[in-house]
């Protein structure tokens, strides 16, 4: 593969998609998802999870030339790169990261011979040291400074070391082992950490420190926060604090760290759930066995993500449908709506890990993107969203594509029967109504009642949300996004825009407690205005 | 005030608007923001929270427009016409709810003379019931079927009954009385229940059920769910159950609770947190003087949008900024980001209550609407979101407008310096630098390390997050949401949009129980297809 990667506009399908997009698919039209077999044929069905897309805006036509330009794009030829260990996180001629790109490598322990087997021996390693860690603590050989048992961990990082493993961890919270309970901090706001320490008993608690750089200035503030409370407590931190940090980083410190668990530079923050950033904390809770579980379901979807066919390749499909919705339907939002409690911070973390990755405007050889990049992705469990935000969905002037996630059973399996029917059942059937409501719409002689209807959404399906469902669905998002940013050509693995507001953060911190200076620079100025 | 009401098209100043947004103020401009005293004049301050506006894309000229706009579509007339109980709540010429609007009236306690004494005196009453409730709960005298105390309650309800008075709770929930806990159960999702049923003692717990209608399904299967657990818990539901619901609803009735306390058919669901729906919870969590309190701040903005300058009526100023941003400058959605992780449930409520309300696509006369209504809303607090999808709001090809909200202290004030600086400094910076890096950008000669600059934001500063600045914040936004309302001329206050999803619903439970059934509907084929 050369550097050299074609844009959307220079396909050969750019104009044709154009054209077809002005008159899409007419989902209110007469029985327009019942024929023709759509229902039947707009569904592609893997092992963990099938996806039935019969209600976007699509026909045979316009799928046919999706995968033309997936193909032309060489989405999956890009893709195996990666995972081979190509060198694409990088801008062409200006400085960048110029990284490989490997989180995928984090979970491909299971086949006889790895795709990229350095990293993947280097990710078995660590899993080893974390076995090893974990059966330490389980026996109590390894104990905090007091000499009590460790039940508890406080997972503190931010972005990618906090969003991530949070919404794993909510996923499969039920699956915990038996008395063990796990606290996050992120926040630089201090209240954060200040509400977690008042619920725990320090002396049975670990505390995981997850930085990549080991200078992340959030990380670091709660870190001391915490230190400063163990010898409030009379504990030594050291006995009570790993570490989770690049090879050779400030915090890769056997003096300050029981221990410390690797990152590597080429796993980027955001698509670290599967490294040891979830790794420690879902496997200090679920135990070692649920998360190679986990791990199972998201190299099932990577096998996947290396299919030709957008019919039966689910990552990418989605990902061309999302183009299609963007790029030629001009949707500039995306809704993610899963009908489960437990993903209720599933879609902050997927708002991460899509916008960060793919809110670009330069192109891989540095010159200004032509099209729109990532859309906005925002979304809240339903059915509480129902009785909130879809009044807009159905009957708004914005239109939003909606990708629904379902499960066929519950997790607690404490259901109850209620007017002949399972909460579980009512769920899917609000699920299903909601799918059929902003398709085919409803008329009314009220206008008020009226439902435009043709409003695409799509549905991944699931029995029941598992570990190795979880990391199917975290592998099937994260490789949907990493298709996208190929299509739109961007860097989607390096993340500039968040630089200047470190900058300027430090510029306004100085001036903060540069008291006795006159209003000079803006900050001061700014300061001035918003303390007077 | 006749039923007339203008839309935006017609006011004098749309077009020149219009004109003037080609060419909006380049907040990247040389010393843009520090000249002529901008940060100074674009300030708006209150008793209880300031508002500035220099680094949105206005200039006096645009302002000086905006008021006309704002005094021509006669919004703060029709504020106070609603607040004094006029029937806004209605669709000209077509079956509507044809209601009144008062949930201003749950504050409007502490003046000497109500402006809608009716229902001012109805929130009294309510107010009185509920001290004597929670005097007896706290003397001990009203008891679990056990004869324990109560220390714990469980709110059932879903949306406006759920979202409010959340956000509420963990906004205020560090000055929660001593003892006391609070937990929550809104989705249908089963596994919502099971959680929670699984940390509480029942024999301590008080269950609060929330529904206007009393005939919410999610609420009324919650519900049972819960008094299962009770029978099954050997207690008497009925002794922990009270209801928050209309007069004369079906759970309106003191054989099923304890008590029972009324919602009006003048307040809507996401307009409730101040009524009864946000006053059992949080004054049985934080005691009636702080609700008080909340109440209080909330009245303190209900006057101040009473005001017709717009550049000292807050709320108002927010609404037609809002409009300017989304009408005007053609900015698809609005993104409200909280330095505060007590308020990481507001933007869900806001999301919430703006979308519902203003997420239509008719007139008040039933006509169709000529321009765009309500903005996708969404938000994370901050410095989280710094490290996630900051990256699109910096260097995206969406344009993403910003409502910042910071406190110049914590609520714990349990702070600690490091490097010189408390974290409650950094986070202040933090915020403060990414106002300034979104309005001036930076040029660099690495494209992917330009930032474009001209994003538009703004901030509500207040001092601490206290009940009243609670009040002052929420009471905030919801008047901004209903001038916004106003000046689209749509009725914000029905949500016509959630029915069709109901029947629908419905329709698909019968289909999953007739099993025996071929495939004829468009249920049954779905169905057929979801479980193949």
């Amino acid at each position: 593969m050369g550097m050299e990667f074609k844009s959307l506009t220079c396909t050969s399908v750019y104009a044709k998609l154009k054209k077809l997009a002005v008159e899409a698919f007419d989902l209110t039209g007469v029985d327009a998802l019942a024929k023709s077999d759509r229902l039947g044929r707009y569904a592609s069905r893997s092992s963990l999870l099938n996806y039935h897309y019969a209600t976007q805006r699509v026909d045979d036509k316009v799928l046919d030339l999706l995968q033309i330009l997936a193909d032309e794009l060489e989405l999956v030829s890009q893709f195996k790169a990666m995972r081979r260990g190509a060198v694409i996180n990088r801008v062409d001629g200006y400085k960048s990261e110029d990284r490989q790109v490997l989180h995928t490598a984090c979970r491909d322990i299971f086949a006889e011979s790895a795709v990229a087997p350095e990293a993947v021996a280097a990710a078995k390693s660590e899993l080893e040291k974390l076995q090893q860690f974990l059966e330490e603590i389980n026996s109590g050989v390894l104990t905090g400074s007091a000499g009590q048992r460790f039940d508890t961990m406080i997972h503190v990082g931010i972005g990618g070391s906090d969003l991530g493993p949070r919404a794993m961890y909510e996923g499969l919270k039920v699956y915990g082992q038996n008395g063990r309970n796990v606290h996050f901090i992120s926040n630089l706001d201090p209240d954060d950490a200040a509400a977690v320490l008042k619920k725990v008993d320090l002396a049975t608690t670990l505390v995981a420190i997850v930085s990549k750089s080991g200078t992340t200035l959030e990380t670091l503030t709660n870190e001391k926060i915490v230190g400063m409370a163990f010898e409030k407590a009379g504990l030594r931190a050291k006995d009570h604090c790993i570490s989770i940090t690049g090879e050779g980083s400030p915090m890769d410190n056997p003096q300050n760290y029981l221990r410390s668990f690797h990152m590597f530079d080429y796993i980027g923050g955001r698509f670290s759930s599967t490294s040891m950033v979830g790794g420690v904390v879902l496997s200090f809770y679920l135990g070692l066995d649920a998360f190679l579980e986990f791990l199972r379901g998201a190299a099932t979807i990577d096998q996947l993500a290396e299919k030709t066919d957008i019919r039966e390749n689910i990552p990418l499909l989605m990902a061309v449908l999302g183009i299609w919705n963007h790029n030629f339907l001009g949707y500039a939002t995306l809704a993610v709506l899963p009908y489960s409690q437990a993903l209720s911070r599933f879609p902050a973390h997927l708002q991460q890990c899509d916008m960060e990755s793919n809110g670009k405007s330069v192109l891989r050889s540095g010159k200004p993107v032509e099209v729109r990049t990532g859309p906005l992705v925002w979304g809240e469990p339903g059915t509480n969203g129902q009785h909130a935000f879809y009044q807009l969905l159905h009957q708004g002037t914005e239109i939003v594509p909606v990708e629904f996630i379902g499960f066929k059973a519950s997790q607690y399996g404490e259901d109850l029967s209620v007017d002949g029917s399972t909460s579980q059942e009512k769920l899917l059937a609000n699920l299903y109504a909601q799918m059929v409501a902003m398709a085919i719409g409803q008329r009314s002689e009220n206008p008020n009642k009226n439902f435009p209807g043709n409003r695409p959404s799509s549905l991944v399906l699931a029995e029941k949300l598992t570990p190795e469902v979880m990391g199917a669905l975290l592998a099937l998002y994260e490789s949907k996004i990493v298709f996208q940013g190929f299509a739109w050509n961007i860097n989607s693995f390096d993340q500039e825009g968040v630089q200047l507001g470190k900058v300027l953060a430090d510029r306004f911190l100085t001036a903060m407690g540069d008291t006795g200076c006159s209003a000079m620079t803006l900050e001061n100025k700014f300061l001035n205005q918003l303390y007077s």
